[in-house]
């Protein structure tokens, strides 16, 4: 950014459910396209889904993944730069020494590289005759809660089951964010039970925005992503939210509007600091 | 509870939803023969709401204020003793050395008061055409969490306002309880928007139940109460849920369920302790 940018109380984002398919060079070309159109669209905040240059599950992991940089990510940083966004680019796996990680990188209006989330909580999850997944017997976790600036506000990153550990959100907005956004994809089972009741209660909590972004359903993959992305307000609405087929949200994140509701039901100002707090128990380094 | 007494796993739960007038005798004459009607549908817990003796409103509660014990807290004591539940009273305003407190007493089967809880956050809300109310203007919050334990669970316990703060809910749930209970009165502005996403919201971050008693709606009322009175279980399910009207709603409490939904999808296994905290940074005494 240059000297002169200021402040912005109102941008437009834009969140990218994209249909992710098996082929790596099919997943970049599209999310490239559809990047310059949400940037066209005025967006200058575009969000990519969890997983988008791969098929999640495990058994993809190791195939697709790439060190960063590597290919995809090199793709992110020219549509940043070609479009001038701010582009969290969903989430690639990442090999790093011999560990894979599920990893979101965020690029700036220059292209340049400038936060990297690995997803803290790995999912793990057994719900019998529903669904068994268990990421943590190849993935290794992150170590650090993830923010960023932008000439508009301070961003947190989580990536999917991140959202489901309140604590994060709580630290996120304790710190100054006003917006998180998460990649995700959840599934037929807790999609339709939880996906938008995470995001309404962390948008509500914290009275701030949230965004998620969703790969599309497809219903011949292993793993059947809910989709449903959305754009929650700080008053708890859903103001954008995607069907289950691929395509483009667009949300007015609005500052002065988040201020009005922090005012209105001034929870920020009443929380009692005498009596509990949340931490963060120290600055690790993934 | 005789020594004989021992956990069991799954018990029903009754909420009043009263019709709180500005007859004190009949508010407690009403909410006496509802706990009576409560425990011979087999009810072991009963919840009334907030402010169930009084009308709720700053203006109202120096006139209906007691001390505890006093008359209400007498009434709530034999309805308690007389049917054998664990009666959590709603709440009354209290006066105690010249100050005033939105106060939640809660009785065990013997009749003996096990707990008092003070509302912790003080309801300030000022949105404009809609809605202007300040607790903080006539009464004095509490300093403590509270909890007391029964022969089926360990049970937090909050007013209203303090459902709005999920720190109280996380460390509830973190020490042990497995039901939380709000006497509330959310009106007409916040009730649809709010009143049921924090209970689902919190329901399902702590993986608890969750039970609400609000008033019934009285639409002559200087503060018009939503109603809506509701339990919800630890996947985040509305399991009993109130009209508008005074009624009671039962639902059955089911710890083998709750530890099921724990095992399925293992958030309190996972938290990353060794990245964020939730602490109570002292043991207060209200």
């Amino acid at each position: 950014m240059s000297t002169a940018a200021k402040v912005m109380s109102k941008f437009r984002l834009a969140v990218i459910q994209l249909q992710v398919t098996g082929v790596k060079a099919d997943n970049l070309s599209r999310a490239r396209r559809l990047v310059k159109e949400a940037a066209g669209q005025g967006s200058r905040l575009v969000l990519l889904p969890e997983c988008f240059n791969s098929p999640y599950g495990t058994s993809f992991f190791s195939t697709y993944a790439e060190r960063i940089p590597g290919e995809s990510t090199q793709v992110l940083s020219e549509a940043a730069r070609e479009n001038q966004v701010y582009l969290v680019g969903g989430s690639i796996p990442e090999e790093d020494d011999g560990k894979l990680y599920n990893s979101c990188t965020v690029f700036g209006p220059n292209g340049e590289l400038i936060l990297k989330h690995r997803k803290i909580h790995l999912f793990d999850i057994d719900i019998p005759g529903k669904i068994r997944f268990q990421e943590s017997e190849i993935l290794s976790p992150g170590n650090s809660l993830s923010m960023f600036d932008t000439a508009f506000c301070k961003v947190g990153v989580g990536i999917c089951y991140d959202m489901r550990f309140a604590e994060l959100a709580q630290l996120y907005s304790r710190k100054g964010c006003q917006l998180l956004v998460y990649p995700g994809a959840f599934n037929m089972t807790t999609g339709p039970a939880h996906w938008e009741l995470l995001q309404r209660g962390r948008a509500l909590d914290n009275q701030v925005y949230i965004a998620t972004a969703s790969p599309a359903r497809d219903e011949t993959a292993s793993y059947v992503a809910w989709g449903h992305s959305a754009v929650v307000n700080p008053w708890g609405e859903v103001i954008a939210k995607a069907g289950a087929e691929e395509g483009i949200i667009y949300a007015d994140i609005d500052l002065q509007y988040l201020a009005g509701v922090r005012q209105q039901i001034p929870i920020t100002a009443q929380r009692r600091d005498d009596l509990y707090t949340v931490t963060s128990v120290q600055e690790g380094s993934s």
